[in-house]
């Protein structure tokens, strides 16, 4: 967080011009958080109307944003995002609360609407106070200089250990109107499934409602920010929030008030794209990473169990220890689909990396060429594929590789 | 294993003499499972009498040998235990299992008994098909050199990625005779409770049968081996072993067939000693292990609860490569207490490092001095103290830290 790390080699070649999401305007500044001289606030403003959604991080121990969030969410209505790194405000007891109704009051002042329709994000240090009193000003400042453009910008204040700034976008048809729809998002560690040190902001015109919005990016997580682990840990601060200006309806978009309507098909398949495109960016920023790892499984009794079993391989670090010595362990990957205790039939078992069966019916696949397979897992991407054949059951996860760079990364984190 | 590793730095500095135990013979020698040259097979051979007792791997793809062991063990009679490293025999499908069955063939002619009272293990490489006919000869020869003496050969050629033997051995009453236990183990990496490609095996003189022998061994496993993690990865060969030759009936020793048997107390307790003893040892050759560390977790609501955020810390990367770093990362330990899934309430958790308090009652600990802590974690061996505040379940956890060596280790084990 301190030093800046070397770019991810898997990051994005193309990187998509953001465009303006009507009613959202952003704005960044350095309020010396943590670190002098780094851009570590955003802000963003949005029009009277904006609806909000939400889901956040199953810890049992929270960041006081999360609580604040879960909170201000039940009202549905949003008009500021505040976002610092630097410090997760996680932990901190009575204090974390203190700061986040300060950096409430702070922002409501700034904006101009009532502290119930201001999101806190914070990312950063566990277990050290947020002086919130540092929002003093700098909000005010930020709310009068806000613009339409930036995106790049706000993307990059939000980055901790993060390489790259993760950002994406859709245009989409909503009846005749033409809608937007802007992501962006940040890494790197402590990333697993529900969700991760995970941030990421979701803005579109498209007039929809609260509730209408919330099913949305409950059933978009699943498959996407839900489906990636970096290392198994999971955040006290991940969040994934959403607004929807409204703004597009002035251009006749239709006011959407059900996430079944028919008219959202477009817009939920594009949404779906930007989340997974968002979770793809996050594995492939993980600290480290030198390769990104897909993991299918196939033929499980469920979805549920196939999802299980993909979690227990890509979290596996003797698993993701071996991708990166570029050695195509199908030992270990047996390994960690015994340990996963779904129901798994050694002798059924049948095991691709990128393509290329090594393993099947629970042994050593004859054909398999070891010079063939060599040089495949010299390929940033290695897909793993285990077919268990008991079932229908499939899902499908991203992870990385587990790296020296990643135990040097967070062997030094906090100094 | 392949190359030679440093010894680690944590390997116990007094390593026992181990005495004979009447009615056990060893023997050792370089069969070429793998690699020339290295001794790779171990052979005890056991007196006509000897009850024999087993835990296994949890793992839903078991090893060939586990589930040949599974199989004999009904039979509850040990005359002989083959052991070899360089190759797991596991996920080697129908070869696996012809495999076990020509050695067990091999291993009863040597020793003149029955093959379900041979006992097998092996551990190295997953997914390569064991040529059983190096045993030839091999095994017939063992029998007739195997002699009383020679346990830290035995100790070491078990072993894998282990850079140090590991034994331990107490003598004590039962009845008015003494008895004598003998214990070995190998781990060191993939070493997760329930077990680890851990192999462990116990011998002693005591005439105990084989029902209680394996009551003493299952109940003595839950706070040894089972509370030991190097990386959370399970292995397909985990295997516990524990034999009585019943010899020291012949001092007096009285026939014990009872594990509730009040005459076992001093007997129950050296083996739980030599059993946590074994485990301590695995974990302080974890794969790159430089510290040793101890996780305590007390005030959960149950023992069982308290063992899953336990293990939770234990095997999370961002607390295990914050040790390797030497940081006092309190933050990564409330993560991990979160996402563990228990009963946790924040503002009640205490954290200590080393005795140190630096969290408490859910935020920092305004009397504690970083540098106290900072020099605190330059000790080799390390405790982690989580006080839930919540009830009075309590438990204790051994694990190592996650350093560069674990990975360049792992990330170059096949070639």
């Amino acid at each position: 967080m301190a030093k800046s790390l070397p770019v991810s080699p898997l990051a994005p070649t193309d990187v998509p011009e953001m465009p303006a999401i009507a009613g959202v305007r952003l704005a960044t500044a350095a309020a010396g958080i943590r670190y002098k001289g780094r851009t570590d606030v955003l802000l963003a403003v949005m029009d009277k109307g904006t609806t909000a959604a939400g889901v956040f991080t199953k810890s049992k121990c929270p960041s006081a944003p999360v609580e604040w969030c879960r909170a201000v969410l039940k009202n549905g209505k949003a008009q500021a995002l505040v976002v610092n790194s630097g410090n997760a405000n996680a932990f901190t007891g009575k204090t974390g609360k203190t700061s986040t109704k300060l950096t409430g009051d702070i922002a409501s002042k700034a904006v101009g609407c009532k502290p119930n329709e201001i999101f806190l994000a914070s990312t950063g240090v566990i277990g050290e106070p947020l002086d919130a009193t540092k929002f003093n000003g700098v909000l005010a400042t930020l709310a009068e200089s806000a613009g339409p453009d930036g995106w790049m910008d706000a993307a990059r204040a939000i980055m901790t250990t993060d390489t790259f700034p993760k950002v994406a976008t859709a245009t989409v048809k909503l009846g005749k109107a033409k809608v937007t729809i802007n992501g962006m998002a940040k890494g790197a560690g402590m990333i697993a499934p529900d969700m991760a040190t995970m941030l990421s902001f979701i803005f579109t015109d498209a007039p929809i409602s609260a509730p209408a919005l919330q099913a949305l990016l409950k059933a978009g997580v699943e498959d996407s920010f839900n489906a990636v682990t970096i290392d198994g840990d999971t955040s006290t601060s991940d969040t994934l929030l959403m607004f929807a200006t409204g703004a597009a309806a002035a251009q006749g978009a239709p006011k959407i008030t059900k996430a079944s309507d028919i008219r959202l098909k477009p817009f939920v398949k594009a949404l779906n794209v930007i989340l997974n495109d968002l979770a793809e960016q996050v594995a492939r920023d993980g600290e480290g990473a030198r390769k990104l790892v897909e993991v299918v499984v196939e033929g499980a009794t469920t979805k549920a169990s196939a999802r299980k079993i993909a979690m227990s391989i890509a979290n596996s670090p003797l698993v993701k220890t071996a991708i990166a010595g570029e050695d195509a362990n199908w030992g270990r990957v047996v390994m960690a689909v015994g340990k996963a205790g779904e129901p798994a039939n050694r002798d059924k078992l049948s095991i691709s990396f990128n393509g290329i069966r090594v393993a099947k019916l629970g042994a050593r696949d004859p054909s398999y060429d070891e010079t063939e397979v060599s040089n495949a897992m010299k390929n940033p991407k290695v897909q793993i594929k285990v077919t268990l054949g008991l079932g229908k059951g499939r899902d499908r996860v991203l992870t990385c590789d587990l790296t020296k760079e990643y135990v040097a990364i967070n062997g030094d984190y906090r100094s």
